[in-house]
């Protein structure tokens, strides 16, 4: 057992959509309900005023979703980590739908928050990943 | 120019630190005074009810901070992304002295905002680390 963090970067993208907060707030719903993520509290999002990129940082149950675009460069930046094991989901196909993106690149890294001696014995062995797995308190 | 993002897992922690506030946000201003990092709005934290792990989100000009803490397993993920260059920070020595840290994980990941045609042309050739790089209208 332990967590997962996907590292996103989008190129190509288009710039006024990395400018509309609704975009970005629809790509949050997006991940957080397919994934069956939980929200604890509101967003923070942040324009910044000169190039109008944005910041969004949504604090999870399952730990956390955080975005950066950059219009200037027609990129945005996005992490996911989830502490609780989660499928795949396709950022590349929802990225170009939402905001044009022509290229995405996707990293999956394991973060160890369990000690080794432990994860052995508590790494579990069903293929199911709909449901949370592991820190079932959070 | 591009982003960096350091990815770090820290083991052996006094599980009490973990769940003390007040510990986690000397680590917060420690790591944003000593990078000069500036902050966006209020830090955003959550105390997990049963486990007493915490989570924390900042908001900042140069992108993101976030920690959370697992004290059922004496372990903390922290990430810092940086959209402008900073020098190295000692998680573990910081990390070992805060919450007591037996061993501190560090990985520096790049996080490639600019197309790569552009990254050539601007990179910088200074050595001097305390001034933001790059994006200067963050």
């Amino acid at each position: 057992m332990n967590g997962i963090e996907w590292m996103v970067e989008a190129h190509g993208c288009a710039p006024e959509s990395l400018r509309d907060l609704n975009t970005l707030r629809r790509l949050f719903n997006e991940i957080t309900e397919d994934l069956k993520l939980r929200r604890v509290g509101e967003t923070q999002w942040h324009q910044f005023p000169q190039t109008g990129g944005i910041t969004g940082l949504c604090l999870l149950a399952e730990s956390h979703l955080a975005v950066h675009t950059f219009p200037e460069f027609q990129s945005l930046c996005l992490n996911l980590f989830c502490c609780v094991r989660r499928r795949e989901w396709d950022f590349a196909l929802h990225l170009a739908n939402l905001v044009g993106a022509s290229s995405t690149t996707v990293r999956s890294v394991a973060r160890p928050y369990v000690p080794a001696a432990e994860t052995s014995e508590s790494e579990p062995q069903s293929a199911d990943t709909s449901l949370p797995l592991g820190s079932a308190t959070r």
